[in-house]
């Protein structure tokens, strides 16, 4: 972590990036030294998370404001953190952008990432600016705080176990499929629950230092690779199975309005981007890959209840959606009409 | 901090990069998880660094075999924590690589990088893999440990203490500029004590927490962008002065020949990269941009002997260079002939 030479412009540009920006409680030496220094909470064990947004890969300047870019940017890495039942402290940024691009955008994009990271009790404590010919990559390293031992994880849901998610999966990815379905593809005309939900997703910290205080959750993860997958993905760390039942699946009018707007108006040419049949489609977009930055959590079932109430408290809703199960490899959905189906999914694979 | 979908390429991709790396002490949860979770010592301050490499920018492919790579990488980050006197503990590395591009060589390069963190006692907890159709990007973030309130930072030097560095400044800048004057570029002929600053650059940590232990070091800093500016850096921050004294800077054989053969050769066309008048190539080469991972230190001046000694027996020679002034502004060199010149300096910056 270094800021070169202040006769050069790369130093007054880094300056220019990190002023401005809020310091953070237990910093003892922040931006501008050759590393930070943090005061850790005593008894609280550090939880760290890195993630990486690529231009062009995990934005779309043409679709996304540089402030929505920044805000998901901090949502990637909270949202990691919210899933670990951790609190945000303290954040590195690195950004790589073109050496004689906007410098406003790579501004905005860090100091909005800044803001929705001190939202949640982050600071922005150092980071790195490098020059880099290709899209702009920028990769927030977010390390929280919790209580000795009781942090989340994937393993140690049970058989029984509740599962349960908060907010409305398939709203990102329905406002991406939305954008796309346009030419040239825009948001503008994206109902705004699914806007919101992409340009402007919901942190659940709060909702998971409630739950967590509670000591009612047993395993969680959060769904930024879809539902099913992620599901997939607790079940597998756990060693338990999933049945999920159609009726307990929350209504979402704007997931379905979005579901009918694209069935209806599939054609063979578009069917690359939206390859399910019409009448699974919602299914799709809730179940699939999505980039929401809600959690998935195996829940005790004697205390569902006050898991709701303490979410609802930190304005998460809570929605049962199914059970873990003693078959280890299932992922079934039960019908309204009694019938099992395996559970529709899909995942976004950068290397595919 | 999220692996995707097991059925994917990504993920079996992912796998393959971080399997084989060593455990670290006080990992609770390593990689695969949402994130990572680690127990921090009682009565330590938390220090964190964070550094990119960009492919044709911080590293060359054509000159670094990707071991080498890997190994910078890991030093840079390593210099950050030395020059604040913490032992390195856990790491992050996010790495951006082309979606289609040969697999091997970053896989190499995360390895070299973890294996060289683990050589200091820092276990790679999680990561990030992207694709991007730029050159590749790394970034890894390192968390060390201090004992509390006993960090070093740029400031705290004091008129009359004693600046001194580690090791040889500007062998690895002497190294780039013999390759960069070959055609190809190349190190293949490059002097072995050169050619070993650029491509195994040694790790001061050792050295650093041994004069730590003693309390003499009153201000460090490292001098990956040269010794003038991170001499300009450290004096800024501490708002002192510096006098260097010809008659004390160490004999460096090596780069003086360097020295002798770039300024034998230059012609015309060269000038670009060496624009340095022959007689003063040397200290270009010693003071100037130079991607050293060395420390300067400022010292109490009554325990100069003690800090020479431990770091000798942490492997480093300590060199004294000079002395901090009261003249907040001077960098200066007091030649042997007792004229006083300005310190020559020049530093790489990104975006000029």
């Amino acid at each position: 972590m270094k800021f070169p030479s202040a006769r050069h412009g790369e130093f007054a540009r880094l300056r220019g990036l990190i002023a401005g920006l809020p310091e953070g409680e237990g910093v003892l030496v922040g931006p501008g030294d050759d590393a930070a220094v943090m005061r850790p909470s005593p008894d609280h064990d550090l939880v760290v998370t890195t993630d990486t947004f690529v231009e062009g890969r995990h934005y779309r300047t043409d679709l996304l404001s540089p402030e929505a870019v920044g805000r998901r940017l901090a949502a990637a890495n909270l949202s990691d953190l919210a899933a670990m039942a951790a609190r945000p402290r303290w954040a590195t940024i690195a950004c790589t952008v073109p050496p004689r691009g906007d410098e406003g955008i790579p501004r905005v994009i860090e100091l909005a990432c800044a803001a929705a990271l001190a939202e949640q009790g982050a600071a922005v404590v150092g980071g790195n600016l490098s020059a880099g010919d290709g899209p702009s990559v920028w990769t927030v390293t977010l390390i929280g705080e919790v209580a000795k031992n009781r942090w989340w994880s994937r393993e140690g849901a049970r058989p029984g176990d509740v599962l349960a998610t908060t907010g409305h999966p398939g709203r990102s990815g329905a406002a991406i499929a939305l954008a796309l379905w346009h030419s040239p593809p825009s948001l503008e005309h994206v109902p705004p629950e699914l806007f919101a939900a992409y340009a402007r997703p919901e942190c659940r910290v709060e909702a998971a230092l409630a739950m967590a205080a509670l000591g009612v959750v047993r395993a969680a993860i959060d769904i930024s690779d879809g539902l099913a997958a992620d599901l997939a993905h607790l079940c597998e760390a756990s060693g338990v199975g999933a049945q999920l039942r159609e009726e307990l699946l929350p209504a979402d009018e704007p997931l379905l309005d979005a579901a009918r707007l694209l069935a209806g108006n599939l054609t063979r040419e578009r069917a690359d981007i939206i390859p399910a049949p019409e009448q699974g489609l919602a299914e799709h977009l809730r179940f699939g890959s999505s980039d929401d930055y809600e959690l998935l959590m195996a829940i005790d079932p004697a205390r569902v209840q006050e898991a709701r109430y303490a979410a609802a408290n930190a304005g998460a809703a809570l929605h049962v959606i199914g059970v873990c199960t003693e078959s280890a490899s299932e992922r079934t959905i039960l019908r309204r009409d009694g019938r099992q189906e395996p559970l529709p999914s899909r995942g976004y694979d950068h290397f595919a």
